[in-house]
């Protein structure tokens, strides 16, 4: 790909990732990061935060069991990958677009914290650089896009990807 | 500002863009950039287009006036700036919330176009570098929120801007 | 390419770009950009410069010709490109290393200027987006490369480029 | 700071970080990341590796001391922060210039391996966002600077700070 729009985004996980399975058996997850800027506040001399940033992260294959693995909500992230465009319609029939993150690459960030580093042996699979940018072709294989009869997740409701459109 | 989320933009100018002053007599402009990434497309082993992006853009004070008189709808552009997000309600009463980008730079790219480059006299005004980025703040006195009388929507006259919340 | 290493960088062009071209007629251009950050000093409560950073930057074909009819010294330009890092020896046998940027899209920043822009016709040539990325491939053509003798460019001194390996 | 040219870059250490302390107790870290591209070779038809970019990083305060003790030699990391232009003298008199990273923020990347993250107390220091930025400024306080009485180049003892003054 060339022309993509990238970007690097410092935030914290609003909650755990969410990882599925293609039918065609790749890994894929979800998260949202919540990217809050700082400002200085001229009347207090203090450093105060400003509006928050949510931004909706899709990342794909061995990477996303990676990140399923080692991050809960509320950790703080570096992701780097591409702004992409998401057109769909809600039930009421109104057509809506979001705009999202197709992750790259992401990592705990070591500002406030430590990491124990674990490296997985690459078996199998392609990958390579740029094997996660090919990755986003996967979008024909959506778990999410086919999760219509709503399997019961641990419970009632179930199918709460249906219930949030834009992820 | 720290803890901005930055990025950078090339794409082209959807539309010519639009000029407004706030009540105290800041220029301000918004227009739309549509950003489309290209493929190697392994089958035909040609590049093809995927899908745009589209993003709305805002840009405070000289350099508004200076993207006013200078591009047009179809210019191509590179944009760097800081990614807001900016909530909003519909007429029904439903929320919204949409991501554009607060511009702190931006130039008619010279990729396929050469320009002829005229300095403004750097009269008056405050700025210097991180002018723009505070121009930010000028969020409280902003020219579009203030287009109250909001005409009925789907009708005749102007107001164009109440038509098209997320802007 | 993937996993390039990007960066756009804001800043004002040091001296006229040089523009030369490969013996198989393609165009390149070298310039400089100095960008230069700015701090609150605490103690006085002003802006004020910090330590300008200098980026020697190349841009191919047609783009090239672009840059060299429109930007002259002292021009605020918004460069988006890749890093790169090259080595050469110096004449005393020496080895160095440098970092410059490859540049993908430039432009001249309309924050304290105007620019009137002229479309080029896009007749001959490739191009299309990731051309710029391909003319990186250039480099084993390199006009730059080749001018050994050092033919005087218009005056006694003349070869300035292989006086300044790092360019 | 306003004005920075910020950089994200995706590589590997090519050597254990390095931890000092300042007079003042200041933590700081260097190492260096190599980022290898990767580009189609069109007569394969295979990915090959490019030439990778080496880049010196500095991270200071807690930041430093959590890389320290969870990176190593070949860890793949992201990491965010500003480029930075740094000049001194060689042993010779010589004047070098060289380009590092003045690192906000780095983490393990998570596309080849899991991390067992571990949060920090917050105790004591300064931190919150923007801190790290403010750490540039302790360049004024550079634990390698005061490496004073430069012991003989290639020379038998320590000091390996000194004998690669672009470190």
């Amino acid at each position: 790909m060339a022309g993509d729009t990238t970007i690097t985004v410092i935030g914290n996980l609003t909650d755990d990732p969410e990882l599925r399975f293609t039918p065609s058996g790749a890994a894929v997850a979800k998260f949202r990061v919540a990217s809050t800027p700082r400002f200085m506040d001229k009347a207090s001399g203090e450093w105060k935060d400003g509006e928050p940033l949510f931004l909706s992260c899709t990342v794909w294959r061995q990477a996303a069991e990676n990140v399923a693995e080692s991050l809960q909500r509320g950790a703080r992230v570096i992701v780097s990958g591409r702004l992409r465009q998401r057109s769909y319609e809600t039930r009421e029939g109104e057509k809506r677009t979001v705009i999202e993150l197709e992750v790259d690459e992401i990592g705990p960030s070591l500002r406030y914290a430590t990491a124990k580093v674990q490296k997985m042996s690459r078996s199998g699979g392609g990958g390579g650089f740029g094997g996660g940018g090919q990755g986003g072709g996967g979008n024909f294989d959506d778990p999410w896009a086919s999760a219509a009869p709503a399997p019961s997740r641990g419970g009632s409701g179930g199918g709460n990807f249906d219930e949030e459109p834009p992820f």
